[in-house]
C-alpha cells in the first residue's frame, strides 16, 4: 500500500478532524446538530413510521391501529396516510432540484440576451450539442442559441408543453413501461403540484396510486429539472474534465481570509469565485493582514465548484456547522438547500458573516443580498468585502484547524469518462462485457447524524471497488471518499483486479467524483447510454445506487427516479413508510415487478454492499455475462 | 314570520336529518367520522401546534421549548417549523384548486379542438368577452376563440409565461402593493413548487418570508386556478342565473334511482346529468321498477350542478357519509377533493356502489373510470347503468330519508348580481354608501366534525344580515344556509331594514349562492369591481370574509388570497400556527400592516360576526360612509 493511501484513508482524518471541533464546541457551550439530535431522541415514532397526518383541521391523526386509532378522521388508515406522506416528501425533493434548475434556465436566457454581465457561454460545443438534441437550431451566434434553447427547456415547466426534452434520452423499452404506467412525466411543476393535489383530503385514496404518482413526480426531476440544471450548468460554466484539488477542514487556510461557499447553485458561487481573485479585494485582504482570500466549498455548492475549477471542498453536510468551529471562516456565502438554520447561531459565536443570496432562501440574522443574473457580479464583490472586513475582527487565538488537506481528483462528467475512453461507451462496454469492470454503483447523498458520519459511504465503496465494480460518487458522499483517499488514482491497490487494471491504464481512481446531487442526473443519462449501447433497457444492466447516509427529501426523490429508471438502489436509513405494509413492500419488492427495481434498505454497510454485489451479479447472469475474477458472491448466484 | 320560513329555518331539519342518521349508523354499527373524532381524542399537540416536522430524515422532529427541545436537529426553532408547515398546508390547497383548473383548461381546448364529444360552448358571449378581456383575438368562430383562450390560460400555469391573465383584474393599488412586497404570483404551479423548495430542509428560514410566499402562493390559487376554473365552466357549461331548486337530504327519492355526484369539478358530472335524462337509461330504470333517475349533489360537485342547472344538493362535507346511511343512494359518482376515504368502506354496508371518475383520484374498492372529455358522454352511460343496476339490489327495508326538502334559491354568479340591479356595479355602490346596504361578508368553506355542524354558518349569517349586510355563501356553507331557509326570498324577513327592502325590491335571498369553493374567486372579483367603482383599494371596502366551520388546506388558500387581496377574514378554527407567535402575530395582526387586512380567530359564531360588523363599521367611517341604521356596534365604533 503506497505511503499515501495510508496517510489519507487510515488515519481516519475524517474522525479527528469531526471529533475534535464537536468536542471544542461543547467546551465552548455551542449547540451542534448531534446535540440537538440527542435533545430530540427518542423521536416520535407514529411520525417516524410515516402515520401521523397534519393536513387538515379535522386532524391532526395519529394512526395507531393498536390503539384503537386504526383511521383517521377521514377515514384514512394506515397505508393511504403513509403514501401521502411519502408522496409530499418526494415532491419536496423533486420541488427543490427543479426550482434549482428553473433559476439555470433563467440564467441561461439572460445571458442568451445579453443581461448577465459576468456570465458567459463557457462551453459552446455542448451548448450547440444539446440544442441540437432537443430539436432546437443551433445555427448561429451563441447567444441566441442560448436563449431558444433556454426557451426549450423552460417549456419543460410548462403544463401544456411539447412535453420533457431530456425524455429522448430514456431507451425506447422504459419510455414504453413509463407510458403503460402512466407515470411519464408531462411536466416539471405539474407533477409535484398533482402530487399535492393528490394528497389533499379526499382525492387519491389508493396507496398504490399515490406511490406510482410519486415515481412519476421523481422523473420530472431526475429527466427534467435535475437534468436541466446539470447541462445548462455546463454550458455556462463549463464542462468538467479532470482536475486535482484538495478536501477537508484543512481546505481552510490559517492566514487567509476564507469564503465558504454552501448551498447548491454555482450561479452566486461563481461569482464569488471571480471577486475573490479581484486584485483589488485580494489587495483589500493584504491590507488587513492576511496573505489572500481562500474560497472552499461546502455541500454541493462546494461540488459544483470542485467539479469545474478545482477549488477545495471543506466539508460536506454534517461539516458544515463544523467549519465554522475552526474559528478561520470570515463569511459563508450560502444560497439554497440543506443550510442548516443553526448555521446563523454557530457564525453568531464567532466574527463569522452569513451572508444569504437567494430571495427564496433568507435566513433571520443573515445579511440578506438578492442576487440576480444583472447584478450578480456587483454583489459578489460586496459578499466579498465583507468577508474582508470580518478578517479584522478574527481571534487568531480561537484558530483551531485541525487537518491538513488531502489530495483528490474531481471533474469526471460523463464527458469525461467517455472521454477518458475514446469517446464512445464502446470500450466502457467491452470491460464490463469481460468482467474486468463488473459493474457500476453510484453512491449519492447526505450524512446523517443518526449515522457514524462518513463511515458508511467510505465502507461501501471499499467494499465495492474489492469486487471489481465501479463506484461514481456524488454530493455529500464527495466529502467522505475524498477524505478516506478513495478519489485519488492510488486508491485502485483497493479494488479488484480487473477494476486496478482498468484504473491504472487509464490514470483514474477507482471511485470517480461525478458532482453535486443534481448532478446524479449524469449518471442516470450514463446508464441510458450504455443500456443503448448494449441494446438492453436500463434495468437489465449491472448497476445499481446507493445512499448509505441520506437525510433529506431530495435524496428520496433521487432514489426514486433511480429506481423508476430501472436502477436497484439502497438506503442506509428507511423512509418514512415503515407504517404500511402496502407502501414498505411496494418499495421493497412491488416496484420490482412493475419498473424492474426496487429500494434495499440495510443499515450495515458490509450487508449493503453485499447486496448489491449480489444485485449486479443476478444482472450479469441475466445478461449471460461471465461473473467476474471477484465476485465470490456472484459465482455463488 | 312567514309559514315557510317558520317551517324551514325553526325546525332544525338540520339536526334532525343528521342526528337520525347517526342514530341509525351506531345501530348498525358503521363507524362515522365522528366516531374516528372521538377516537382520535385527544390529538397530538404537537401537531396541532404545528411543531412537528417530517421533512427529513434526521428528523422527526418536536418542537417542544419547556422541554429542552427548541430546535430540531437542523436547528428549526418553533417559528420556522410553523411556517414550513404553514407553507406546505397553503401549498395543499392552491395547488388543488389549481389543478382543477388545469382540467377545465385542458377541456376548454379540447372543446376548441372538437375532440370533447358532449362538451360544447354554452355562453359563447362569455367565451368572447373573457378572451377580449384576457388579450386573445375574440373574432371568429367560437371553437377557434375557445383554443386561442385555452392556450393563454394555459401559460398562467407556465414559469415563464406572460404573467396571470385576470391579474389585470386586480386594482391598481393592490397590484403595486403585490410588487412591492414580492408577492405578485409569477405562475400558477410555479408558487407552490417554490413553495415545497423553500421549505425544504434549508432554504427558506425566515418564518416572515415564507408567510409572504404563502401569500404569493394563494393568489396564483384565487386570481389564477380559481379563477380560471370558474370562468371556463362558465363558459362551456354556462354562466349561472337565479335558478330554484331544493337541499336536504330529501333531494335523495325512495322510489328513484339516487345517483349522487361527489367532488368539485362540473365536468363529469354534466356528463353524469345528461346520461341520467336520457330515455333509454330512464326506461332501464322503469324496468327496475324505480320511477325514474334521480342526480343530485354533495359538496362542491353538488354546488356546481346547483348553480348552473338547479340540481338538488343532498348534503354537504359532513352530510357524505350520512347520505348512503339513507339507504336509498345507488350510486356516488367522485371525481376529487373532500372525498372521505370513508365512503367506500360506508358504501360497502350497502348496496351503493362508488364510482371514481378522475385519474388523479382513486379509491381502493371502487369502481374506477377514466374520464376524459373524448371518453366522457360514453363513460357516463356506463356510470348510470350501474347504479340502475344497483337498484335492483337495493333493500327497501333500509330506506330511511328523514325529512322532506326545502326551497332555495341559487345561481347568483356576478353577472346575474349586476345583472339585478341593471348591469353596473353603481347602485350597489350607492346603495352602499347610503347605508341601507352596511356591507357584505362571504361565508364560505367546510365543515369540521369539531364544531356543530352548519350551526357556525347559519348562526352568523342571521347575525349579519340584520345587521344590514348582505351574505355571500360558497362552498359548503350553502347546504347549511339553504336548510336553514336562508337563501330563499323570504328569509328578507330576517334582515335589518335596509337590507330587507333591497332584498324586496328585488326578489332576492339575503344571502346569495354565489358557486363552489373554487367560485370564491367570484367573491374576491366582484370586490375588485366594487373597489374600481368606488375608487378605492380592495381593504377600504366595508366588506369580509368567513370560514367559520373549515376544515381543508383550500380553506386554508382560500382564506389566505381573501386576506392578501385585503380582504379581513375570520376563522372558526385556528390553523395549526398557535406554537409559533410570529406567525400566529402575522395573520391576526401583521399582516394588516402589510396587506391592509388579517385573520380573525373566533370560535364563537356570535362573537365573530359582531367583530366582522364591527370591522364593516370601521370601514365604513374609513370612507366616511354613514354607519346605517341597524349597525349598532357600528355607531359605536
Amino acid at each position: 500500500m503506497s505511503e499515501f493511501f495510508k496517510a489519507a484513508a487510515e488515519c481516519s482524518i475524517w474522525k479527528d478532524e469531526a471529533g475534535h471541533l464537536i468536542d471544542k464546541a461543547r467546551k465552548e457551550g455551542i449547540c451542534l446538530a448531534w446535540d440537538r439530535l440527542e435533545k430530540q431522541t427518542p423521536q416520535c415514532n407514529v411520525c417516524d413510521m410515516g402515520l401521523s397526518c397534519a393536513k387538515c383541521v379535522m386532524g391532526p391523526c395519529r394512526i395507531i391501529p393498536g390503539l384503537d386509532r386504526d383511521k383517521g378522521v377521514c377515514g384514512a388508515g394506515a397505508d393511504l396516510t403513509v403514501a401521502r406522506n411519502f408522496g409530499r416528501f418526494v415532491a419536496g425533493g423533486s420541488a427543490a432540484h427543479s426550482d434549482h434548475g428553473r433559476d439555470l434556465v433563467e440564467v441561461l436566457h439572460e445571458v442568451g440576451s445579453g443581461e448577465a454581465p459576468g456570465y458567459s457561454i463557457r462551453d459552446e460545443a455542448k451548448l450547440r450539442r444539446i440544442a441540437a438534441e432537443v430539436g432546437v437550431d443551433a445555427e448561429g451566434e451563441a447567444p441566441a442559441v442560448a436563449k431558444r434553447l433556454a426557451e426549450r427547456l423552460g417549456q419543460d415547466y410548462s403544463s401544456f408543453g411539447p412535453g420533457l426534452a431530456f425524455l429522448s434520452r430514456v431507451p425506447k423499452a422504459r419510455r414504453e413501461l413509463w407510458d403503460r404506467l402512466e407515470i411519464t412525466p408531462r411536466g416539471i411543476d405539474r407533477e409535484p403540484v398533482e402530487m399535492l393535489h393528490r394528497t389533499h383530503m379526499g382525492v387519491d385514496c389508493d396507496p398504490v396510486s399515490l406511490c406510482l404518482h410519486a415515481a412519476r413526480v421523481s422523473l420530472a426531476d431526475g429527466w427534467g429539472g435535475s437534468m436541466s440544471a446539470t447541462e445548462i450548468s455546463d454550458i455556462i460554466f463549463g464542462t468538467p474534465a479532470p482536475v486535482k484539488t484538495r478536501v477537508n477542514l484543512g481546505a481552510i487556510k490559517k492566514d487567509m481570509v476564507n469564503i465558504l461557499v454552501h448551498g447548491h447553485s454555482p450561479v452566486v458561487s461563481e461569482m464569488i469565485l471571480l471577486a475573490a481573485a479581484d486584485p483589488a479585494n485580494v489587495k483589500a485582504a493584504k491590507d488587513k493582514g492576511a496573505s489572500g482570500i481562500n474560497v472552499a466549498g461546502l455541500c454541493c455548492t462546494g461540488n459544483e465548484l470542485l467539479m469545474r475549477r478545482g477549488v477545495p471542498l471543506a466539508g460536506n453536510h454534517m461539516m458544515t456547522e463544523l467549519t465554522i468551529m475552526t474559528g478561520a471562516v470570515e463569511a459563508i456565502v450560502a444560497d439554497y438547500q440543506c443550510i442548516m438554520p443553526s448555521l446563523t447561531d454557530v457564525a453568531a459565536c464567532f466574527h463569522t458573516k452569513f451572508i444569504t443570496t437567494s430571495e427564496k432562501g433568507h435566513f433571520p440574522g443573515a445579511e440578506r443580498f438578492h442576487f440576480t443574473p444583472k447584478n450578480a457580479r456587483e454583489l459578489a464583490g460586496k459578499a466579498v468585502a465583507i468577508a474582508v472586513e470580518a478578517f479584522g475582527r478574527r481571534d487568531q487565538a480561537r484558530v483551531d484547524i485541525p487537518c491538513e488537506p488531502v489530495d483528490m481528483l474531481s471533474g469526471f462528467s460523463n464527458e469525461a469518462i467517455l472521454g477518458a475512453v475514446g469517446g464512445t461507451p464502446g470500450p466502457l462496454v467491452d470491460a464490463i462485457k469481460a468482467g474486468s469492470l463488473r459493474g457500476a454503483v453510484g453512491i449519492v447523498g447526505c450524512n446523517n447524524p443518526k449515522l457514524q458520519q462518513d463511515h458508511h459511504h467510505v465502507t461501501m465503496a471499499k467494499e465495492l471497488i474489492k469486487k471489481d465494480i465501479l463506484v461514481l460518487v456524488t454530493g455529500c458522499a464527495t466529502g467522505a471518499m475524498g477524505k478516506a483517499g478513495l478519489l485519488m488514482p492510488e486508491a485502485a491497490e483497493l479494488a479488484g483486479p480487473g477494476l486496478k487494471g482498468l484504473c491504472l491504464a487509464l490514470g483514474i481512481p477507482p471511485v470517480l467524483h461525478v458532482g453535486s446531487c443534481v448532478d446524479n442526473s449524469r449518471i442516470i443519462h450514463l446508464c441510458a447510454v450504455l443500456a443503448d449501447a448494449v441494446g438492453v433497457d436500463i434495468d437489465m444492466l449491472p448497476v445499481a445506487a446507493s445512499a448509505p447516509e441520506w437525510y433529506s427529501e431530495k435524496a428520496a426523490a433521487i432514489g426514486l427516479y433511480a429506481v423508476a429508471s430501472g436502477i436497484t438502489t439502497h438506503l442506509g436509513l428507511p423512509p418514512m413508510i415503515l407504517g404500511s405494509p402496502t407502501v414498505t413492500g411496494l418499495a421493497v419488492d412491488g416496484l420490482k415487478k412493475a419498473v424492474g427495481a426496487a429500494f434495499i434498505v440495510e443499515p450495515d454497510p458490509f450487508k449493503a454492499a453485499a447486496a448489491l454485489d449480489a444485485h449486479i451479479a443476478s444482472k450479469r447472469a441475466g445478461l449471460g455475462l461471465p461473473a467476474g475474477k471477484e465476485g465470490s458472491d456472484a459465482d455463488a448466484a
